[in-house]
């Protein structure tokens, strides 16, 4: 067993870096999204910490971080574990974290016993998992995996212009070393939850059984502004009543039930002028759609694609444009490793549940380049998470990272 | 007949001021909110063209600006008119900046005729008639006709939380004039119709014979930030969906016909953290409502205040707490000088039709202190403003300002 209190004290080192206070919930959240100087001074105490456990580090070209740890084999691949310490904008002090940090610790127990392994243990740190600044989740892994180019990812820009590849330059990110990792032997991740799913079934413990898919766009809506008091109803091509309209439309698709577990979000809405009395000229919206089942997942892309035709047609002078943002499939676990996280579950006589992952982790990225499961570990308050509410107890993080090094070590000297 | 030629010039060279290129028209707009740097460059281009035309100018403590041409008869009252130069972010050339230099236009040719007057002629130059940095519209004029305390407007802030009253000070403009007005003999305000009433009868000139209500609410909404690809639909209280079905809801309470002529926008939207993958947790709007029947406006104004009721049950932890903004009656213009401007418009051989005003205008907080009536000007493009495509050909606006000239001399003649 690791230690759950160094562990802790880490995660709680950690969320002080982009560290604010949120109003709604009278809690400290973190802000600590991808390649601001929050996540730069998140990334140097990572790197601290890895070269203090005795980790060779190296830093690749989309941001990267590796920490590895020989094997006695120098021959054998590594199996690797890790996970992101970037942030939403308001989240709490877990999300990615714990499996950065929880890998970090695995070494140190193994330190500490004086355990040595065949194969190397490296711990990855991913860029921009979490896509709310570039528009791509997972973003740093899907570049790693080859999915996404090199040149693709460092010319996203954030909302200000700002492009990823300049980003990586100015917090000094930008790395050395090749992007495109070696298969390594397998790769297991430990992450929270956030869903309500462990809570819900009272077991600390989850074996993934893979990850739903994820389908992100970006809708622009082109109106004409006018003057909200002398304008017929007849006479407006409203920008923003069509992106309400979208907005609730998206809704009465989820509860129709015809998509299956479709889960439907619009996180972003802006108008323009964004004034009282003028109807909005342009309006610009996120969806966020997530389906477990490919083929519903289509229905629902398709249908949202052919809603815009509607609202052209009830509003001349109204155009939308839909682009695609990001795109990952249902991705399946492989079985071995959900067998090697279940058996270490039960080596610590830990009870765990087999469950489907409702967000997106690095881990299905990696999942394209060798044998891949997860360890889930519950959150407090049904899972919430992307919350400063977010929560898990010390109890139940140390439980996790437990059996993520013993699966680590059943791994490495396979 | 005033120098149309001359008056053109004028606006063509005020809406330089705050000049900004429009991408969505391709056209060049004005963004010269009330007491930006903009409309202080804009309120110092008018007081030099009254003080070009020998008028006495004052400054009170609203920062509404007065040019004085003095009459014969040292004891009577003036006959004021004028309007605003505040524009809102996406403007034209011409409303409110019609009145005022129609006002000064009609001056010039009064001095250039050798034409005295027994009253004395006022020009009024009225602060934030847009209501769109402050959030009250008609705000300078209802504090001149007492509706609205000093102290109350100078305490009201703009989105980054700058008061009113610092912003005169800081642009100078928080004048020693009392700012109650006397009341004057009767008021003349000259504008832009905004609307498509003239343009759809073919005649150049309207006699306005009141103005709708106005009703400006801001709704703020707070449910809580989840997890997107994680969060059951169950669980969420999603403030921007919120924020949704209350546009919508708006739409189909107009399309009802339930409320008469009721016209609604909601012109602003916000939602937080407003990131992709986060259900907002919270949301802002806000509501503008038009109607010509008080009745059928206050009708409106109760359904949509127990709707938030509605959401509330469907969302546990949702909540939603609306403010009144701004609120003005429907306001019948004085039949009189209604006659005067018709009998003007005879004058000059132009054909003319009464019509009610679509959009708020300083004319209705004069009305509670004189007899007063507006001149409308048609606009092309169905009377399209608050986009830079408003526009009334030079022919049309010099007519307006002809009937506004002759309307004047009568009443300052009485
Ligand atoms: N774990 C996590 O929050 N990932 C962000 C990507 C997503 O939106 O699912
Ligand atoms: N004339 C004009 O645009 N006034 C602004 C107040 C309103 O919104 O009606």
């Amino acid at each position: 067993t690791v230690n759950g209190h160094r562990l802790w004290q880490s995660l709680m080192d950690l969320a002080e870096i982009g560290a604010y206070d949120d109003e709604p919930t009278g809690l400290r959240g973190v802000n600590r999204q991808a390649l601001t100087d929050a996540d730069a001074a998140g990334r140097r105490r990572v790197m601290a910490w890895m070269e203090q456990a005795g980790l060779t580090v190296r830093i690749d070209r989309m941001g990267n971080i590796y920490g590895r740890r020989e094997g006695t084999d120098p021959t054998a691949a590594p199996v690797l574990t890790g996970s992101h310490i970037d942030s939403v904008a308001t989240a709490g002090a877990f999300d990615g974290c714990l499996g950065v940090l929880g890998g970090i610790e695995v070494v140190r127990t193994l330190d500490e016993r004086g355990v040595s392994t065949r194969r190397p243990i490296e711990i990855g740190v991913f860029t921009e998992e979490e896509g709310v600044r570039f528009g791509i989740d997972m973003l740093g892994s899907a570049v790693a995996a080859g999915r996404l180019s090199l040149e693709y990812a460092h010319a996203l820009t954030d909302r200000d212009g700002r492009t990823l590849g300049g980003e990586l330059a100015r917090t000094g990110f930008h790395g050395p070393a090749d992007v495109r990792l070696d298969p390594p032997h397998a790769y297991v991740e430990c992450h929270i939850e956030q869903g309500p799913v462990l809570a819900e079934s009272g077991v600390e413990v989850g074996v993934v059984t893979g990850v739903q898919g994820i389908s992100w766009q970006e809708i622009t809506i082109h109106g004409r502004a006018a003057h909200a008091g002398t304008t017929p109803t007849r006479l407006r091509a409203d920008a923003g009543l069509a992106a309400a309209r979208i907005t609730v439309r998206l809704r009465s698709m989820v509860d129709s039930g015809a998509y299956g577990e479709l889960r439907a979000t619009v996180g972003h809405v802006a108008v323009h002028p964004d004034l009282t009395n003028i109807v909005p000229a342009r309006a610009e919206l996120t969806v966020d759609l997530r389906n477990p089942d490919d083929a519903r997942m289509a229905r629902a892309e398709r249908d949202l694609a052919a809603y815009p035709r509607t609202l052209e047609d009830d509003s001349p002078g109204l155009t939308v444009a839909i682009r695609r943002m990001a795109r990952t499939a249902y991705v399946p676990f492989d079985e071995r490793v959900q067998k090697v996280i279940a058996q270490a579950a039960d080596d610590h006589g830990l009870e765990h549940i087999a469950l489907l992952s409702g967000a997106g982790h690095d881990a299905q990225e990696i999942a394209a380049l060798c044998p891949t499961a997860m360890i889930f570990v519950r959150g407090e308050y049904d899972g919430i998470s992307h919350n400063p509410r977010e929560y898990s107890t010390p109890e139940v993080c140390a439980h996790g990272v437990d059996v993520l090094a013993t699966a680590l070590l059943r791994l490495a000297t396979q």
